[in-house]
């Protein structure tokens, strides 16, 4: 079972109501199962509208009656607001009712009580935000992508250690070689929180190929790349801006248009794993469309068949 | 008169000689000078070989004795290699003899040595790397591109005060608008170092937006976009590479590949600009080809004539 947060994002609850609903009519035979956290009728009445016989389908609801907004203080909305969608989402993986959680609502909310309701893993600090970026053969497992905008050399080391194994079994590669996402691939490169992580990682029990820019992670040059989540952002958010300038280039040009957002879309990820915390959890962008919803649970889905995150304890430097 | 460092960069002297010898041949009617520093026998040997009639041009060269290599660590080769090319290049502007110098040659040497030799406009404490980004219409400004890698609030106050004055020379535009960079756009949103930025930058005298994250720059949302010299090139550097990702994909459709590669390039600037000292100082990647070259003289040439950076002072906060 699959907790969802159906008011969580920018086009909650609709978005999130059919993107589920195409989710399980499209993998019928998989076994997926959703629960849903809402307001009861609000859902129901939605899930009707968009199919009558919506029942026939593994999604029950569980009534909420209160709201994080987007732009909630993290930590407050968290405490306050225990009945919230969000908060009953997450708990309901806390306590096994629930294997894995989505959720398109406030990223700070959601890292907050997964971390206090889930808990870290052994040795983590700080979990990250991991993807997956499509390279020049497969893919490339990058964290931080946003969830600590500042951190410290032994938090980037941490980060090594949780993309190593993610990469292990996301990507299927033994001893994956990591890189430090850096203004430079030479030694002497790097800011003062790079430059502490690089000795550490340089002395650790880790494949650490050393400083890495962007193309080398583009050219597929290590399997982990890390940096802090301000950076990680950076770099997320400028490879996603920079395809789409090139997409509104080729506007009318449909089939390389295609093409290329087939080759670079992170879409079929729906959203980044909140690696560090014992149960898989599914951060999805605010502004999520349907299919982005229905990419999510397919993909927090692979997570929780090959992904053993209750395991991903680290080791301080 | 323009100086050139002949023996800067991974392809020079090569490179640098046959950009030269190309810009002049191109541009005869632009009154154009450059003055090259390098050993004398080698760089004239090289100009014979490509144009036996290269003294046609306005071409004429200064032997230097000592080369500056891309590793070497950039305040010692300056203090020790005083007739190196790129000391000298950068030399003659301070002394008056050239107006601007191009060298693709190691980028923190040509810093050290252009905060030596030419020194800082008044009140800047860090100067920047500045290009111009192409977006939907036009550009805009942003720095620091590499220069500093570790920043305080006052260095971004700095840098925004630096690219307004840019934007207003290059672009032509009135009051220009400044982003601050960031893996948000919501006030809430920053790393330590932004956070203190945001405060500092809404105080001034600045035509302030907000934060702004990649997607704003590429829409044209601001004029100016500014960041620390870690985050601003690790910008830079996705970009790149993820347009070179895009090339890569298009490979065979050499029609589309190159409309895509003549609306995203940033090669007509040849280098970023030094902003924060008193001359035009032009620095190169590298790897720079003999086309780089050339266009680098022709981009100096412009802000010679259109940007007063002797006038560049900034105010503190």
């Amino acid at each position: 079972m699959i907790a969802i947060d159906a008011m969580g994002g920018d086009f909650a609850p609709q978005a999130v109501v059919e993107g589920v609903l195409s989710c399980m009519k499209n993998n019928i035979q998989s076994g997926i199962k959703v629960c849903m956290f809402g307001p009861e009728k609000i859902v129901s009445d939605l899930l009707s509208k968009l199919d009558p016989d919506w029942q026939k389908y593994n999604i029950v609801i569980q009534d909420t009656s209160e709201l994080i907004g987007m732009n909630d203080e993290p930590v407050q909305a968290f405490k306050v607001k225990k009945n919230s969608s969000l908060v009953r989402a997450v708990k309901a993986v806390a306590v096994g009712d629930c294997k894995a959680v989505v959720s398109a609502g406030n990223s700070g909310a959601m890292a907050v009580a997964s971390l206090f309701l889930i808990g870290r893993n052994k040795g983590v600090d700080r979990p990250a935000l991991v993807g997956l970026f499509p390279v020049e053969k497969g893919y490339v497992v990058c964290l931080d992508l946003g969830a600590n905008a500042d951190c410290k050399a032994n938090n980037l080391y941490q980060f090594a250690q949780l993309g190593s194994k993610y990469a292990r079994d996301m990507l299927k590669i033994d001893n994956p070689i990591v890189g430090l996402l850096s203004n430079g691939h030479e030694v002497s490169k790097g800011s003062a929180l790079t430059k502490e992580a690089f000795e550490v990682l340089n002395d650790a029990k880790i494949n650490f190929f050393g400083n890495v820019e962007p193309h080398h992670v583009f050219s597929g040059k290590v399997d982990v790349a890390i940096s802090d989540g301000f950076v990680g952002n950076i770099f997320l958010k400028t490879f996603e801006a920079t395809a789409g300038a090139c997409y509104s280039i080729l506007q009318g040009r449909d089939d390389i248009k295609k093409e290329l957002k087939k080759r670079l879309s992170l879409s079929k990820q729906g959203g980044a794993l909140l690696i560090g915390v014992k149960k898989p959890v599914l951060i999805v962008h605010g502004n999520a469309s349907a299919k982005i919803i229905e990419n999510s649970i397919l993909f927090v889905t692979k997570i929780i068949s090959e992904v053993d995150v209750e395991n991903y304890k680290v080791v301080p430097c």
